[in-house]
């Protein structure tokens, strides 16, 4: 015998299958679905399934939700005249929970990463500029992460969107507040004296 | 909005819910599982039911199984004098691999740790005396870990079967095969020494 039996081994290999767990963690993890006399195997394998089922993509700004268009794009008090898109919609909680914007979002999910296969046809920019098409939308802020791929994707975004004559804004990149100069990093200081503003 | 939808909320819960698993794994798994377009989330929900239902403790060496008597416990080749008492299935297999041993297993699922209030009656010591009525078994291999806690259990363990007459070892302590005297730890570099062999 050099094998544990085949239930276990599957759950082993099915918990190997999810992202930053390895061999060791999902077998940890199986030892503890079996030990374990209460519900975390059956709450799992629902919240699993009822996941899969019920979480779709909302047709207006490609959100996640359970009945579209979702509960931001039906909200009555936002200001639809401006766009704020993000990678995705944790980047949405992360600026919602700043309470500094009331317009509405659009969610990429993803950037445009070739290295990775990531082309602009697997991101929500076709759904983006569909809603460009009304005369609504007076402002795009383009608020992908300040990194290369968050960067070359606003500027891929600039490039389709600047013709149709719309304002278009990008979050500021400099040193986060609270940090001190002398332990920033070349490309955030340096950022951050470009962009320096009037006082 | 400052959350997510219900369905992802249960099932980053869920995910939390598993030993090492903090809030921001949880999330990053559960975004995963609505990102796959495969079988991922069926597959892992599946496997857990799976094993919830079908995996049980052998009734004899308390090796987990889908039917008992256990695939090992059931064996013909093997030497039924001879009973290796180890904490877990994965020392089992550990064991198995060397292709030294070819007797009988029990196992304890865990050890005696009174500060995570894990006491004798919770591990499968009652069953192993049990097995010991009989007059076919001649030693026990007490396996545990050569941890605080295992020799602990071995201790106790020893206690329990000294009284019964049967031939009691315990696996030796020592420098691991290939390593160095100079870097050894002192606990590993004196047990070593103490126990010493007669070449």
């Amino acid at each position: 015998m050099s094998q544990l039996v085949a239930p276990i081994q599957n759950l082993i290999d099915a918990f190997s299958r999810l992202q930053g767990i390895g061999r060791k963690s999902a077998t940890r993890l199986a030892f503890q679905i079996i030990r374990d006399d209460g519900e975390i195997a059956k709450n799992l394998a629902d919240a699993l399934l009822e996941v899969k089922e019920r979480v779709r993509f909302c047709e207006q700004c490609a959100n996640l939700c359970v009945s579209s268009p979702c509960e931001l794009c039906q909200a009555a008090n936002r200001n639809r005249s401006i766009i704020c898109v993000v990678e995705s919609p944790q980047d949405l909680l992360a600026i919602e929970a700043t309470g500094e914007f009331s317009g509405m979002y659009h969610i990429l999910h993803g950037v445009i990463a070739p290295l990775d296969g990531i082309t602009p046809a697997d991101l929500k920019i076709k759904e983006l500029l569909e809603r460009l098409r009304s005369d609504e939308v007076k402002e795009i802020i383009l608020a992908t992460n300040p990194s290369v791929e968050g960067e070359a994707t606003a500027l891929y975004l600039k490039k389709l969107i600047e013709p149709l004559g719309i304002k278009l804004t990008r979050i500021a990149s400099g040193l986060p507040m609270g940090a001190q100069l002398e332990f920033a990093d070349k490309a955030t200081l340096g950022r951050s004296l470009l962009d320096r503003r009037q006082l």
